[in-house]
């Protein structure tokens, strides 16, 4: 089946935001949206966003995340919702940071059920991942390690990608690629 | 019924995203997500970004704006999932700019059939928005004025706000009391 | 002497930015340049953004600021520059919170000697700030009130406005017709 | 002589920023502060940032970039100043797009005279500065191909790094080791 929804699934600065721009491009004319973990997070009552014990998503000092139960109800109706975007007609790629691994993805299968989904893997060395962190300068020190392979654990995928050595660019072509031979 | 979705309708820079952030903050310990038009507009592919004529969402040096088909289409799906996160238990504040008027109050009264619905028009004199508009910085000249009051013609509200004089932590006061009254 | 230099100074969320933008259109074809305590603050390593008691600047729970000895010299250096450029022919708006009052002002004074420098003050109700730094949603809560009296004390202006009641876009033209007379 | 400013010089989405971050963060204890072609971009009148002819700043469709003399004028008051802040004793890695090859370069050399210097080009193949950019998604399609290459002609450096094969934390570790050498 044709894919309706990408989800591509990876740690933070691992390079998803940037394959999710450029499948964007690569797909047209076919206009496919992009929504994501920092969608949901910046949906959030600013009293949410850090405060994990509040029921939110809170950082902690040394990039870990925590995660309540206000937040994890949110984040599952949050799914529930961009599978009905599909439903209704548009394309999504998805860009996701499974913090409970494959939890997270059985939430995302129950939200997808019936729709087409490609599962795409983005994985990054952590020591690569860690020093695209420091040069984008806008993450939470630590994130990056912290979440490289912890997110990947029992996850199960259509595809792997992986940005150590390969271009964003590169990466939405092999996936793109991977599509039109489904 | 008590609201599981307030929709904010307003022109560019009339003060809905200062409304929907106060009543997050308002609204606590009830966690209500914020989406709007600038969350779909952020979603699309760049190319579909400043392209009206290809299907998509474009900017007129005059601070119009004009929308292709493409983008009608993804915007119909945008309010189905929007109000599919509302059934599945998310409360959202809903910011909005009805271009096409009461169609566009279609579209969402469609999308939102069954939920419980706040309609509430943010109005801000044009002069006044204008002057705000530029004080941002960040949006093009004109946007303001041209939709100031195009947006609200033959829409119906539950209640209206005035930005023009009423500072938005007030304008969300009186949304938040109009709400505890239902 | 016609000012080369405009020096802004208010409390976080007080309105300065805007007025800063909001002159800069009114005065052209004049090209003002606009730089302030944020493109400092940017322009820090991360390692000192939050880190007050390693001498940069640090954020308190409370809305509060702490200035660490290596920031302060910075940000000396900074005004400095800011004269220089001033100097060399440019135009500038400086959006400024005087964290140090009086001695903040006697820096700046230091730097621009030899200038044409017009004092403005930015005055917002501490409740009013309170709320446009909730409605703006991107600044710690408690900055706003935590800052709108402290900063103005014992500090000396050429003119006054107060953003509680008057727009950016007004409070623009009031500094603009001051300097028209000057 | 131990250079208290560091120039890095190349095209848009060659990874000029990244490294500056990253040099930053090595460079701890020592606080350099970064300076760059958007600072001073960010800083100039709304009317100013897309208007080529008049005496601004303006981007093309295709990604080239026109610069009219008022621009010109600006950006040579922002190096004088910048210069300054070194002077007064702040270090300074500045992020620059050399448009007019070796009269830019002339322009910093005049502006930093009697500072220590140290002059790095940041190259990057083409191709990848395009792949780059569409996955950034937040600039002009059509810069990075058009500067690539054109921004380094002429241009003498101390030395330079190529972030085609190479991240930005390992060419600001070749910057950072090439200055303890010095």
């Amino acid at each position: 089946m044709t894919p309706q929804v990408i989800i591509l699934n990876g740690g933070s600065s691992s390079g998803k935001s940037g394959i999710a721009r450029c499948l964007q491009a690569l797909l047209l004319p076919e206009a496919w949206l992009t929504f994501g973990a920092d969608t949901l997070v910046d949906a959030l009552p600013a009293g949410l966003r850090d405060s994990g014990s509040g029921g939110g998503i809170g950082f902690g000092a040394d990039g870990s995340l925590s995660v309540g139960d206000t937040f994890r109800a949110l984040d599952e109706a949050f799914a529930v919702g961009v599978a009905a975007m599909a439903r209704a007609g548009a394309r999504v790629v998805v860009d996701e940071v499974f913090l409970g691994g494959p939890a997270s993805q059985d939430r995302w299968r129950r939200a997808l059920d019936g729709l087409g989904a490609l599962w795409v893997g983005v994985r990054c060395a952590p020591e690569v991942a860690a020093g695209r962190e420091t040069a984008r300068g806008d993450r939470m020190t630590g994130m990056a390690a912290a979440q490289a392979e912890s997110v990947h654990r029992g996850v199960v995928y259509d595809l792997e990608v992986d940005t150590t050595h390969t271009e964003s660019w590169e990466c939405a072509r092999i996936v793109a690629a991977h599509m039109s031979l489904m």
